[in-house]
């Protein structure tokens, strides 16, 4: 049996962990063979291929990123995209296909399973953790790590200056990395795209802690907004290129708290370093078990299928299943974050 | 209503952040007033109690340790030991006593609250993560996260003089530290307490390595044992003093290595290291949560049982029967990780 | 005797050091009473102080930021400012002042001591590493740190997109932490404030380091400047609010980039995040040396003067000259770097 | 030209980044051609080689270990080893030869430059920091800041349990690791080679620290005596096998602790994980840099000299100079350090 591997969509700790555990499970006890598609689905649709056996997977546990490569192309929106990917599939001998990434990628894993009969097995990937059906996707762990680290840093210089921090972390749709790094890093004030905020009520908390004489740190999610959010940063946040939200909700709020309590406020803008970079031990055992997991299904013919963590336990769920909605955080979970706010 | 807390055994990070997570709710949320014990069981044996409120726990999320210090004390070995800490609870004026600690700090809890009426709430806390009744305890992923980091470090050093690393972790009856950050780490070959090894089949594996010019990195469990061990280890390591194993089996494998294969074999112990310091992100969530249930559960009146982790909920499960039993690492997972072996 | 301390100016990890070595020196083998004063300068100015003894420095050696405070009060610009120092410095009986601080910091220390008869002894402060006479300053290797690792995690997200990273450090008029984390990191790119950039050059070394199929990481210092530079980034980063560079150079350099190399470019500015949390080792060895040094020099009656690094020996320079001209990074160590360009 | 290159000695973290500053100059600057030695000495004695050019030393920078693996053989003590290493240089067609070792390492480039005019240029390695004529060496930097990491992480363990901690670190002959991170770590206790301790003091140090109700840490050299330690150590540390101090100062000290202050104590050996993984930002610097400056000495033809820091500059020292003797700690430096003791 020859199985293709892909990744696709942003790039995330764990990746290769994923294809390392793939590829040593299958080639050890099952001896397939394996090809490498490179960039995601621009991989099968353009036949760009890459080797894949036990040298290729050499030392590349602890390494962040993927050997594969990664894009966001999409073969359903390509000219003759489904044709040319079972083609090429075909030409290369690969009876099933295992796809590794997020709602974009897995989602045409899913059609081309369901619609179009080629054998897929998904691996979910999102460094937001915002994959419906499974209890973490790597990579969020890592994150979580690595925004917490800065949290903890920042602390000591609010206290030194009696200054407003905040500190704008990933999270377009879904809070998780804001609410587990504000919980872990011991914000002030966590905002959540999940949950509109009062700016009124964030300077309330901000004022109160100052009162106890500490300065507040304000984790906020990138896709945070507030109640009356799209008028008031638009008006704003226009830059110089007349482009809306360049700065981001972070450098807004900011502003808004200065504005309105007279603090001194600084943003810091986590980025990218919170998705690069070695995995936690946590991002590597849990990408490992789905890499085990995801050969195993190609193993017993389990297609359409995806990986998914479920206590401590790998289970296999439908990829259609898991990939329609999102997990976002429950409103009962923010509320018992929110006595650690103010 | 007055609740005092406790924190029994060995120290684990995130024991502050359990206790931080308890006061806060409690005080903010339900109003109640607190007090903590000293060191364990001999807190409420001696009625040696330290001042317990929101400005004590301050600051002390990131800090490793327990701020209410810690014993091995146990009430019910010492005279008159229950009647004793029944009367320091009523002088005290606790109504309720929050108990954290592991398999032994917990069964005194569950005796006292089944025969003795004292009502308790339980915490667990291993940094072994064997306790039964929850998918993980706070201090393990902080334990693995460690022995990761040094086994990471140790591969470079192996790989440049071509020698065998092994590296002894901590589990005396359970594996899991092993398992995980033998895995997260890249091991070749990991050793646990629940399956007696084969020296001759550890050496199969070292010289396979070899084999493909790589060094090898054994993990071994302290508890992990040889099969025909008892014999063995009593043999060899005796130390001068006369005082069995004080060298442990990670020296001894090493040497039988050396030995058996011919090649030169180090020892690292990662020790204490492994247990002190900030918790990681993952725990302080963990130990976070714990503490805002365990809380939630005295207001409940819901006495007897401990919080524990199942998928991403805390539930509450009896005490007596968490404590009943170890877990330790199911077969299946360990063969499902042989893979990496050799 | 009875000595001042204040720390002034932006904070930086190992403060609390130098306060703890002096403090310690000073007590145990001096038998010096201590008086903190709080936030730099507006202290002595206001005559606000803070119990400083052994008590007062425990467990603060790991700790980032300053136990007293710091702004950038500057007495010589206050009403009276100088008079008021000198009073409320008698108020306290205090006979010899420790100045911990950068440029601004020292220089009023550097004029109280030789035109006013205030006894001060100075300790170098700068996480630029900018100030002339010592060889490195406190803070600057763990600002190094923090940088290099960042990059480190950001070659990977690189790498899987085939993307520019823009990384932009602190440093607004000398390029040390951009050289150093820039060459420990493995950039492609080093822009500096001591020499304009030309941005066409840049596009060369970026063009070229993708056509040996790696993606360039560029760190860019705050203070870097393009050639033509004024008109541009005044013209380019307009924010909404017409105020003059809000996003950066880091953010500028990046479209210029993308719209002259065709390729997508992301910017990530470090921030806050560089000058805060626990000190390195060797920022804590510097800091606490600089302390015990510090406190050497009162006993020695050697005022006007301040501590600093030559080699592995701390000696002592007049404050004068110390802040007479900043260190900025010679053009033949930025040469020698270049060798990694491209 | 051609130019050789070979690593000899234990592993230290900064070797690959020296190796790549040598072949990028080399290649780019002066158009040189290179080949690796491999494992030391071995290398040249036995013609073994690997290819070294630009793409062999891609992404090594941030890498542990050496890519040219390393041994301890002697040419000096093999039969005929000057004559075969002078007929492989002359097959590889090796017109000088840079060397990266320590004492023993180095010592022979000395004696083949100096007597048998091999064309050798050195570069100084030593985790121990004790080579002559430098400020520092590579890997030191890592190495400290990894015992100190360890220090701070036992600190809680030690106060949550009221136990002695002992840290056995690195250094044989020369306490630099165990005075810096002892320094940095907070320890209570430093003990070092130079000088020979007194176990009366220790216990001294180590009640008065309990005193102030704090639980010490002990930082101990591995190579550190006790004042009547020869008869001492050989009488308790006998291992079943009847080798002497196998387990070493540390673990000897914790029990002479226990025996006569009557608190418990505990040993943590850190062992080989000082000197593995990834070097520090401040060893990337360093190392590159003597990479960069021994590759212009060969240019320079300035043979049998090697590359040593000197405040922020690199210079070139004679080999035999800086091989004739240890750089030890400064009985004048241990002393300042001593005013945190107890």
């Amino acid at each position: 049996m020859r199985v293709g591997v892909l990744t696709g969509g942003g790039d995330c700790p764990g990746l290769n962990a994923v294809i390392r555990g793939i590829v040593r499970k299958g080639v050890q006890e099952y001896d397939y063979d394996f090809v490498g598609f490179r960039d995601g689905w621009r991989g099968p649709l353009e036949n760009d291929t890459v080797p894949l056996d036990i040298p290729a997977v050499r030392g590349i546990l602890p390494r962040g990123g993927t050997v594969l490569g990664s894009s966001r192309t999409n073969p359903l929106q390509a000219e003759n995209g489904i044709r040319r990917v079972k083609e090429n599939l075909a030409k290369q001998e690969v009876e099933a296909l295992i796809v590794i990434g997020g709602e974009d990628t897995l989602g045409v894993a899913a059609r081309l399973s369901d619609e179009y009969g080629i054998k897929t097995v998904g691996v979910p990937k999102t460094i937001d953790n915002d994959l419906y059906a499974t209890d973490y996707t790597f990579g969020f762990n890592t994150a979580v790590g690595i925004a917490t680290e800065a949290i903890d840093r920042l602390h000591t210089t609010a206290e030194s200056h009696m200054r407003v921090l905040v500190v704008e972390v990933m999270g377009r749709h879904a809070g998780w990395i804001a609410l587990h790094s504000g919980l872990a890093g011991g914000a002030n004030v966590i905002l959540i795209p999940e949950q509109r905020f009062d700016v009124e009520q964030v300077c309330a908390w901000v004022t109160s802690r100052f009162r106890s004489s500490y300065a507040p740190i304000v984790v906020v999610a990138e896709g945070a907004m507030p109640r009356d959010g799209d008028v008031v940063l638009k008006d704003e946040s226009l830059d110089s290129f007349g482009h809306v939200r360049l700065s981001g909700v972070g450098e807004w709020l900011a502003k808004q708290i200065e504005k309105r309590t007279g603090k001194e406020a600084r943003t810091t803008v986590l980025g990218h370093v919170q998705r690069g970079g070695t995995p936690s031990a946590f991002d590597r055992w849990l990408a490992t078990r789905f890499g085990l997991h995801a050969i195993e299904a190609v193993r017993d013919g389990d297609f359409g299928k995806m990986v998914a963590l479920r206590g401590t336990d790998i289970v296999r769920v439908p990829i259609a299943e898991a990939t329609s909605r999102l997990k976002t955080v429950d409103p009962a979970l923010y509320e018992e974050v929110g006595v650690f706010f103010g």
